[in-house]
């Protein structure tokens, strides 16, 4: 895929670049002033939706309602804050995340089980509900605004929500999350693909990984949407580890409203269901990238295994070892600590015949040591992108995880985030 | 069993402490000047002997040649080397274990299939061979010297050899791990178990764990002596992580001579079969306490959980958990996410139920967080040992595991290890 030219091309605009979408986002003082801690997306039309949610047992209240809210297929907002989690608080929790859906809906003037809820933040500790409600309202009102904007057709003068919207849903995030594609179709016709994420910390594969959230204006039923959105999510968000702690309260959201009038069919279809796919790794990528006190990304790409199911439990495996990831950080070339992480990743393999590469350096063949130059290998490991290649030799298989270095930064913002 | 009193006692004399061991440190120049890194252990009979290793699939060369010579349930000596794992080199790897089994085998007058080998160190690397063997012949006359001044019953006076083979397996350990015990029987007599470990990086559930070695004068058969270590690893080793990283290398080793005398039965052989379990957690403890950069040891108990294996996923994932661990370097009662790493940890139970303690203080029940003294809980978290205890409500069974905190140090250890 990364090779063919692609059908899409980035645009400005956000989550609110694809037709009859619109965002907005506040400060309502949930957990620090001068913060953006509330965002609203909302499509001026029903859409289609699908979800994706943590695979934690122990699951955030907005999570459960948010899961109700779908079994319809069906969406027109979503509402999310920043600061609390929402999570591990008992039938407050419930009642809050059910507050948060009325009072949004009620101001939208939509039906409350059109209004999908996310939250993330620290967890166990009531969040302060007035706020939270009051910071809805007043996003309801600049949002709306802006579909007054809108109808005008002067849609593009409501940017700034969306962005603030991308600033509203960061936590430990240093950067913002923001993207948008569009795709000209061959039946005539552009479809607006736009999405949001925030990441950070607690992140790890097998689950929604963090909060992702995707509009389109494409004309999709929601059932395809969902495979979709699932079979992106595989090859993204879940391959994706900061620090191997799947949180409670993460989730990917895909709305799809049929703004644009098109339904892709054909080649348009792939194009669409590749561009999903683009889009969700490229946010993880950027989740990646910003980890928790990260200085680097680290991308590893694991070839030539039995099975995919084999080269994605490698690929993650090294992303997520300590070992690796301070050696990253450290700038030393252990690539004995990639292999072992490899051996304990539950895949099965040959160790006698694996080749090991640093960006396009061999530092092992076989399953040994090669001699390679330590200033060039210091170089490649030097660079803010740092590509760790195994080649099995074993089959046709192949994955790529993303991760990041552990530094003493990630030790530091960990040590003292709750209080 | 750690309320019903103990039926032996701490004694002096370490791995050598059992009749008819004897043990040797010496400097070899391996990696480090100044550094004691080669140890041999030797039984004057033919000793009982039972392993466990690692379940990496990657695993060091002198693996594949101790689980040869352990075939018969046999073994006289063991000849361990730290600074070089002499794990990934290749033909060159499985030549120079053999070496060190046959070399260690010539100079103590027994047959190389009766040693057996273990290294520690850096991955990938071949082992400087000729300084190995060279440490093995100097070794084995300090070695055999004790063992004249044991045939001439000044055993004690060799004391010193037991602890200098200690010293020799640490690598980033900063405490020796050296312990030994004597167990008066009811049928007459007192059965010796000695022990040596080394732990501090790369140190994960589902092994050997590290390199462990124990040594008994009990009589007890090979069969016997392999069921009494696998079950006694399984709640000591097995229950201990730093990292989350399972090395290559990690061993343990149980070693019976017979040299007693005595055929523990009976009650003996219930507090014989307690005391190899109790010495083993007692390493594991100080392998834990003693993690790369640690500041403190946790120790995490669930009870109340529907099945053991249960119990173990959930207090190893909180174990693990690097946001548990930089939470109790902060000291910061961020309970939620002790809750959230039993929720991935794979274990079933009902998220609802759990209560949660930070040694004697309650911070959540029920799944929800309770009103507590963050003065109390700061006090708490300040300990060199703190206890994280979870009651599942859900059933019988328990577990405890052992970790340690993420602290910056870990990190700067890591970031330069092989350089």
């Amino acid at each position: 895929m990364n090779n063919t030219e692609k059908a899409w091309k980035a645009i400005g605009g956000g989550i609110a670049a694809p037709k009859g979408f619109y965002a907005a986002g506040v400060q309502a003082g949930i957990k620090y002033k001068d913060k953006y801690d509330v965002a609203l997306i909302f499509s001026d039309v029903q859409a289609q939706a699908a979800g994706v949610y943590t695979r934690n047992i122990v699951k955030a209240h907005p999570l459960h309602l948010t899961q109700r809210h779908l079994k319809n297929g069906l969406a027109r907002a979503i509402v999310v804050n920043s600061g609390n989690a929402n999570a591990c608080v008992g039938e407050f929790g419930d009642q809050a995340a059910f507050a948060m859906a009325e009072v949004a809906g009620m101001y939208l003037g939509i039906e409350p089980q059109d209004v999908l809820v996310a939250s993330t933040g620290v967890i166990g500790v009531e969040m302060p509900l007035d706020r939270v409600l009051n910071g809805i309202r007043v996003a309801s009102s600049e949002l709306l605004d802006d579909v007054v904007k809108g109808i005008r057709g002067h849609k593009e003068m409501a940017d700034e929500g969306a962005h603030r919207a991308a600033l509203a849903i960061m936590t430990t995030d240093t950067t913002v999350k923001e993207y948008a594609y569009e795709l000209p179709c061959s039946q005539g016709g552009v479809i607006h693909i736009g999405a949001i994420a925030k990441g950070s910390g607690m992140i790890h594969p097998n689950m929604g990984t963090m909060l992702g959230f995707l509009t389109t204006d494409a004309d999709i039923p929601s059932a395809d949407l969902q495979r979709i959105l699932s079979e992106a999510v595989e090859e993204s968000f879940n391959m994706v580890t900061v620090d191997g702690d799947m949180s409670t309260n993460d989730m990917a959201l895909l709305l799809a409203n049929g703004s644009s009038g098109i339904t892709p069919e054909g080649e348009d279809r792939i194009n669409f269901e590749r561009m999903v796919k683009s889009m969700c790794i490229e946010l993880a990528k950027e989740i990646a990238r910003d980890g928790e006190g990260a200085s680097k990304l680290m991308e590893v790409s694991v070839s030539g295994a039995k099975t995919m199911e084999d080269a994605r439990k490698i690929a993650r495996s090294i992303c997520g070892s300590s070992l690796v990831k301070a050696a990253l950080f450290g700038e030393d070339a252990n690539w004995g600590r990639i292999l072992t992480a490899a051996g304990y990743s539950g895949a099965e393999f040959n160790p006698d015949k694996v080749d090991v590469f640093l960006g396009e350096l061999m530092v092992a063949q076989a399953g040994r040591g090669v001699m390679f130059s330590e200033e060039r290998a210091k170089e490649i490991l030097g660079f803010k992108e740092v590509h760790i290649l195994l080649n099995l030799h074993d089959g046709e298989e192949n994955a790529t995880a993303w991760g990041c270095d552990l530094t003493h930064e990630y030790v530091t913002i960990n040590g003292s985030y709750r209080t």
